[in-house]
């Protein structure tokens, strides 16, 4: 059962990068834009506005507070996270890479808009996040926006998230070994996840350990997002899901719980929480709600 | 004919970004990337390192010349303003998009690599112009890597490149009046020309005014080489090119010299040419070679 503390400070984080995210993805240009198209607009809006659950952005709001990070900030960058996250949702809907019609129960934006569209909405989301970092309006010192700048990029690029679709595409026709699969999923979904948590320490101006602490706890919850995900790949169904089950093991990918089974998955997601709650032993209850966090990401069903 | 000054000042700028590009884009993974898939570099090097003219990168180094601004980190922006451009190209020769075979005379990334590589390459190549502008080894205070940022992203985003690709692609079913042109291309082509003009006096910490007059000079170049494109896709043939010629014409694209004719366009790009050599004048003869680039760009022959 989901802590009610956590469920009710994930929606207030959903709640509010959403509203940021509904008023950065309006009609109007902003200086330095010429216009903005109608159609990408509403093309970029489907692809971000879709009730997702939000928990990269929950993970850089909560990982600022930790440290006394402004709230204000944090949802910027956590609505630029959330670009970065959603556009790869695009991308990898597209019928050249994963072929997906629908995405939490609803069109994907190429069956929606056309594939034209969707790419162009994809490099525009991806292109937005970095405009909603350096804006004025993030009120942060250049120094840390620079900072977060750079770390996004890394962990998004082609050494961390889009490299690691490449190498998932590549698992489609050779499957890798079990070290393969755990750089495959580092790098695919693990790294935007340790950025979200990365970005408070760095928002709040944290000291260097608890930067690192805070990066440990991402990596590690990463993991158990991951094994959650590739174990609900397994033993779930699509309408639970609200996309299509089994795509993994229709296409002969290779994924720990295929390889070890849903006893071992289940001990090794155990062993990442208490793993990712010991980290945050030095913060006291000041981290509960991230420990709740922790334990969501590895017990979650859809 | 071609300046020769001119000539030799744009092959070392061509020249230095390719040398610095081939290094960005070696095998090795860098602090807080995982690892660099090879098929991914490999796709990323054959979308950028490809010959091409390098104008956007000359803009860069020779405006922040002018206002006395060190090459090396000239050369850094100019590389992640390049990637930008490649990624665009990447991504508009996609079936989905133009569906071009050729990109100055070679197999596009998509022919040579498959769709969803990239898809995946004009991605990584899109987030790594940010990490480049980001990275400690750019030598620009941090104020003036997220002014770089924000135009960049403002430049190439939903408001600009982006935006114009959106309203190109829409121009194929309804074609736009001609404001609706000159709106389309200020973003599809004009937004990156001016970029490339705009981040000269910032590298240099110029007064505003002078980014104002370097900005506006942007803007005129940047609609001389639209102009001259659409005027080679009137009247030239693919082997010069080195592209498929006639493209916009038979997809029913507007554009100016479509709609006003040659002599009309040679007109309108004299004047051009000499509106952005009279933005210069303040500087004398040290705005010799950009008022060159002013002319090459209106008469250039591919």
């Amino acid at each position: 059962m989901i802590d009610p503390e956590f469920d009710k400070r994930l929606h207030q984080a959903a709640g509010a990068v959403e509203a940021l995210l509904n008023e950065l993805l309006g009609p109007a240009a902003r200086p330095g834009e010429i216009a903005r198209p109608d159609r990408l607009v509403a093309a970029m809006r489907h692809g971000v506005l879709n009730g997702g659950k939000r928990m990269r952005p929950f993970l850089v709001v909560e990982t600022a507070r930790l440290f006394g990070g402004a709230t204000e900030p944090s949802l910027r960058v956590a609505a630029a996270l959330e670009c970065i996250h959603c556009y790869s949702l695009v991308h990898d809907d597209l019928p050249a890479m994963d072929d997906d019609d629908l995405r939490r129960g609803q069109p994907t934006v190429h069956k929606a808009f056309g594939e034209a569209t969707a790419i162009l909405a994809g490099d525009a989301l991806l292109t937005y996040a970095f405009d909603i970092l350096a804006d004025d309006a993030t009120l942060l010192s250049a120094d840390r926006k620079v900072a977060l700048t750079l770390k996004l990029a890394r962990a998004s690029g082609l050494g961390g998230m889009a490299g690691g679709q490449m190498l998932d595409l590549a698992a489609e026709t050779s499957t890798p070994d079990e070290a393969g699969i755990v750089t495959l999923q580092a790098m695919k979904t693990g790294a935007l996840i340790r950025f979200a948590c990365e970005a408070g320490p760095v928002i709040a101006g944290a000291a260097e350990e608890d930067l690192q602490r805070l990066s440990d706890f991402g990596r590690k919850i990463g993991l158990a997002f991951q094994l959650a995900d590739d174990l609900l790949d397994l033993t779930s169904d699509s309408t639970t899901l609200g996309k299509a089950a089994g795509k993994d093991a229709a296409k002969g990918k290779g994924t720990l719980p295929a390889l070890h089974g849903e006893a071992w998955t289940r001990g090794k997601l155990a062993d990442l929480v208490q793993d990712a709650e010991a980290l945050l032993t030095p913060y006291g209850a000041d981290a509960d709600i991230l420990k709740a966090a922790a334990r969501f990401v590895a017990n979650r069903k859809n």
